[in-house]
């Protein structure tokens, strides 16, 4: 697996972050059913084009690709992913793409990619990163990675996430609240706490206190760092990351996946390290960022009519407002007094569902199992 | 056009309608925009599947064909819809489908029909009927034909609807108040007077009065008769018809037609006949009638479910009620927190509509006409 990328890596190094040898590792592991009936369980979230002619992971990858080369761009996926993101991503080499046996959330994804990156660099950095969010410019993103990046280039053994400064008082994120600056620079800070999805109350003192941000999930630390903080924390899944270490490239690697993996404690990297470490830092991220985590994100990426109405692809309406309305294909959406709805048409299925009710949508999904409707899934 | 036809006629007759030639006449001309997205100008309401597994121009044909046989049916339709209607009812002879060249309501059509009939036929009988109503079951329906046949026969200066007892203050179709009952036969009456549609209240009077039915537009008559009531309240009409008749079979036929029918004046026969003509007889219609008005209609057609829904198609709905929800080609619509919607989806569209908002399918399409979307028209 090991190539000499010693030139390519350096040229494009000085193009992006200096000497570091940074690799962008891209969590694409993610199956859920929020973008049913467009996403299924064969193309999951991060294979869509919600926002744009390029799908999420391509966004992603395309977003690092000017200063983080193909060779040094991980994606940690799974056996049934695998198709989709070679396809989607004909530029990642094979054996950068690494498959998850089973999820295990993101500290033994993350544990598993290190071990890999270590593998071909002792001194790698990591910029890990879910495949499936919406963040721009691109530019500006790699500028605040290159900020993170100096900050571990700086003092190894720092731990540091990217916060979103919140513009709503949400109850869907995890919050960090940030401490003192970074020996006066600006806009990064160290981490005091880490603190829950909270409520409503709470989420709006946040949002009035101005210390606090949203935890967006992308990280920038050593390999070796991360390692010896699970080594600290979970030693139990460092320790079969050991093992699995012990047999990169060997004939027995695919058996050990098998045998260690599974056996790993499913954790967050945030419960697993974040919250316990020492010299955790947080850099307010000066790019747009969106999870997407549901179909109302298309109206904060996409803005809406006079109406309240965000429409992709044809539509033809009338008394129609606050409607969310994608279709695709030519096909015609015609609507009429209809309110609030999200209305998705795909060539096999189409969601009609009242806004309100849209985190009912794994409900319908359940349903359609039990109905033995597998081909919609 | 004029075939011997004289042995397959009374064998038919005979199974059906005793010694009377009896003609059906299904108009077809109806273009309509209330079933949007399934009906388009090249496909309106009669070529639908919508209540069951033949369109409704080939219930219609098949409910006659026991006592009627091909050569006494006619289809009265227009250029744009004669090849589907050949499409669809293949056993009809060619000679058999008039066109019109345009629409000029019932009367017009009506008068079209009775001249080639007498053609064949100088004593010809004709049910009159729409292409586009349900109506069940075919036997009580061919029964009550038979009973209004014999009047007729009786008198042939009759001219016998069928009326509908009302089930509902229906403010959308026209009543017929009966008279005295024809020589004590039961459920045939004289017609004492038409109403235009009623308000509400005045459709409640009629409801509880017992003695008003719908015309729902389905007549028995000699076509010597109804030329006779034209000649007599619409001679304009008359006159055209009679120059058309001197045509018949000849080379000049497709000119006069296209010169005599745009000039007659649009009035339906209700208007230019039965509301001015003496000897109008009503037969209480034994079946069950329904117009298929608009979607709601599916409902009545098709029954509700449990959630009040009416279903035709996949589908999977959570907290979904009272909606009507059809789909093809084993397309799925799924639907979630939805309440008293039309759903209808073709695989070019679909169309999602509140209940009450129905009746402004129409201003939905005039918007597509002006959007330049005439691919869904």
């Amino acid at each position: 697996m090991a190539t000499d990328e010693q030139g390519p890596s350096e040229d494009s190094a000085n193009g992006g972050f200096g000497e570091t040898m940074l690799h962008a590792v891209i969590m694409a592991g993610g199956s859920g059913t929020r973008f049913w009936p467009q996403s299924r369980r064969s193309r999951p979230k991060q294979f869509l084009k919600l926002a744009g002619d390029r799908t999420m992971i391509q966004q992603t990858m395309a977003r690092c690709a000017p200063a983080i080369p193909p060779e040094r761009t991980w994606v940690v996926t799974n056996q049934a992913h695998s198709a989709e993101t070679t396809r989607q991503l004909p530029e990642l080499p094979p054996e950068n793409m690494l498959l998850e046996p089973c999820g295990r959330n993101t500290a033994p994804c993350i544990g598993l990619a290190a071990i890999h990156l270590l593998e071909r660099d002792r001194d790698a950095t990591m910029l890990v990163m879910p495949a499936d969010h919406v963040i721009e410019p691109d530019e500006v993103f790699r500028q605040a990675v290159m900020q993170a990046v100096e900050l571990v280039e700086e003092d190894s053994q720092r731990l540091v996430l990217f916060g979103v400064p919140p513009t709503y008082p949400s109850t869907g994120f995890g919050y960090i609240e940030r401490g003192d600056s970074l020996d006066g620079r600006s806009g990064a800070y160290r981490v005091r706490t880490f603190r829950e999805k909270p409520d409503r109350d709470t989420a709006l003192n946040y949002l009035k206190a101005g210390t606090f941000y949203w935890n967006c999930g992308i990280f920038v630390w050593k390999a070796q760092r991360i390692l010896d903080a699970l080594a600290e924390f979970e030693p139990g899944i460092h320790e079969r990351l050991c093992r699995l270490q012990g047999c990169l490239g060997q004939s027995q690697w695919a058996e050990s996946l098998r045998a260690e993996f599974p056996e790993m404690k499913s954790i967050s990297i945030d419960y697993a390290v974040l919250e316990r470490a020492s010299n955790v830092c947080v850099v307010e991220a000066p790019f747009r960022w969106d999870d997407v985590g549901s179909w109302q994100a298309l109206s904060r990426l996409l803005g809406t009519d006079e109406e309240g109405n965000t429409i992709a692809g044809l539509h033809c309406g009338v008394d129609t407002k606050g409607c969310i309305i994608r279709s695709g294909d030519g096909h015609l959406i015609g609507t009429l007094g209809i309110e609030d709805c999200i209305i998705v048409h795909t060539p096999d299925a189409t969601l009609v569902a009242r806004k309100d009710d849209e985190n009912a949508i794994r409900q319908l999904v359940r349903l359609l199992e039990e109905k033995g409707y597998d081909q919609f899934l």
